[in-house]
């Protein structure tokens, strides 16, 4: 892909980013007209889903979008619904010459249909593949192709992986910079879990406490075979997935127990460290028994995505490989 | 400092690196001569201690040196030896116009009189300090100023914090690209010591595989209260390290209780974490209890100098403040 249109897929990507999570259960989109290299429109799936991203960068551009380009991080939608025209038939009356695409939909529905129209209109189609669309369209690729949703991993660690001193102390491991970016991912989920044991003791609140975003409050949800205490629900396994409904995205909290079960079951797509310059020594692990056999077996599975520094800490974003 | 002098002083300080470990005891010092910006000189303390750096970079600056810039990691000797004069007068013959330090020398014998002596001669001379001049004299640092090795502990953990898998396997963690950088700061080292468990488990043979660097072989010392093997040498414990007589580097290879018992007695000067992207879960922690009795305690000891990409594998690198 030209390096001018990886830079604008990203720039649609991370406008994608503001579709999280109030477009669910539908996609989350960024979508960037561009004429003459200068943006000309720009949209992101709205709440609730509509309008769609190519829908919103299409009307700002006007006029303008005629002989531009599109970049969107989804295939555009081929189907008509009633509550508005297929993306891919406004594309073709806007008199786009160009579309690059991220991921093709792997909603049946549209699957290759939107890509295949814009073709028989006459306009220039270019895919990047799923990577160039950015982690907003994960949850719908899982909940589409495995059933389920996109799942991320936090784990608050030292250096030498303890979530806690010996004596249960986990207040703080890591300092404020690094648990208001937590606040951020939380805001950006569906719902978050916690293992039950962790609810026992800590009784976490783990709602969003960033200014403007207190209504991004996920569901909250537990990891038991007993029933949920009020305002959460309860998961009885990892393999129950499936059953957290419209959830696109589940922010998996830990403690150790939870983590060891998802990772476990290998259903964990990313995985998040947040890890402080410390040493505990001998303190409680990060994560439990996931039934490794071999060190073999425990590489390869992930690749480091990002590193980020908060303050004092860093965050290592792992994305598992599949 | 300005830009440019902190440049020449980080080359000062590379070349020094080259100094390590063949001029022990003698600190390993590095030298650039600058005139009209362009390297009229270079030199790092040769093995045994002498040539000095300063002395080789002014002999082979030659006539350039006059009225350039000399910058040297450490402060330049003034005292007379039967080895060679003083560099301080060295420096005063050549006709240099300016000499950038960086760290004073903690050494009684020259301590500030290499600089004083410098500037009674007419020329001008700036301190950068010791973060400036690098890895190259913290040993030297440390023998003068606190009677002991600069010890390194180095760890090859899991993200999760283990060296090994609860059954024991620990080959490997890491991959090639970060064992092959084991071997090389080895080679930077005066000895190498790892716990009596290790050695009786693993039998490490600890030299240095690369090429050109086989006679680099460290002394091989294991922290034991009983004898030693033939091949090694004993260390009760690590309050004793200044029983080390002349090494100047000490690299802690592990394992848990190695790596423990010095962060317990607050030992370490230098952290390496070779980190592999794999979860392990549930296996064998890196470091043993190191008596700490609450997490406010662990925190601003340690601070993240650097971290390098060796395949998949990263190095973290920390520094304990004091």
């Amino acid at each position: 892909m030209p390096a001018e249109d990886a830079r604008w897929l990203a720039a649609a990507a991370a406008l994608a980013e503001r579709a999280r999570p109030l477009a669910r259960p539908n996609p989350g989109v960024g979508a960037v007209v561009v004429k003459n290299g200068v943006v000309a429109g720009r949209g992101w799936t709205r709440p609730g889903g509509r309008p769609h991203a190519e829908a919103a960068a299409l009307a700002m551009a006007g006029e303008k979008a005629r002989g531009g380009t599109l970049y969107v991080t989804l295939e555009p939608c081929a189907h008509r619904s009633e509550r508005g025209p297929a993306c891919a038939d406004l594309a073709t009356a806007a008199g786009l010459a160009r579309v690059v695409v991220g991921m093709a939909d792997p909603d049946p529905r549209t699957g290759g249909a939107g890509i295949t129209r814009l073709r028989e209109a006459g306009i220039e189609v270019a895919e990047a593949g799923r990577d160039a669309a950015g982690l907003g369209l994960a949850g719908h690729e899982a909940a589409l192709t495995l059933g389920r949703p996109h799942v991320t991993l936090k784990l608050a660690l030292s250096l030498d992986g303890c979530i806690a001193a010996a004596n249960g102390e986990s207040k703080w491991i890591t300092g404020e910079a690094a648990r208001n970016h937590v606040h951020r991912e939380r805001a950006r989920a569906d719902a978050i879990l916690v293992g039950g044991e962790t609810l026992r003791a800590d009784a976490p609140r783990l709602d969003v406490r960033l200014p403007g975003l207190e209504t991004r409050a996920p569901e909250r949800w537990v990891l038991t075979r007993g029933a949920a205490p009020e305002g959460w629900r309860a998961l009885a396994a990892p393999k129950d997935l499936a059953a957290m409904g419209n959830v696109r995205y589940l922010f998996v909290e830990g403690g150790a127990g939870a983590a060891a079960a998802f990772l476990h079951a290998d259903l964990v797509d990313r995985l998040l460290i947040y890890r402080a310059p410390i040493v505990i020594g001998g303190g409680r692990p990060g994560v439990g028994d996931i039934g490794l056999s071999s060190l073999v077996e425990a590489h390869g599975r992930w690749v480091r995505e990002d590193t980020r520094t908060f303050g004092p800490d860093t965050l290592e974003i792992h994305r598992r490989t599949r």
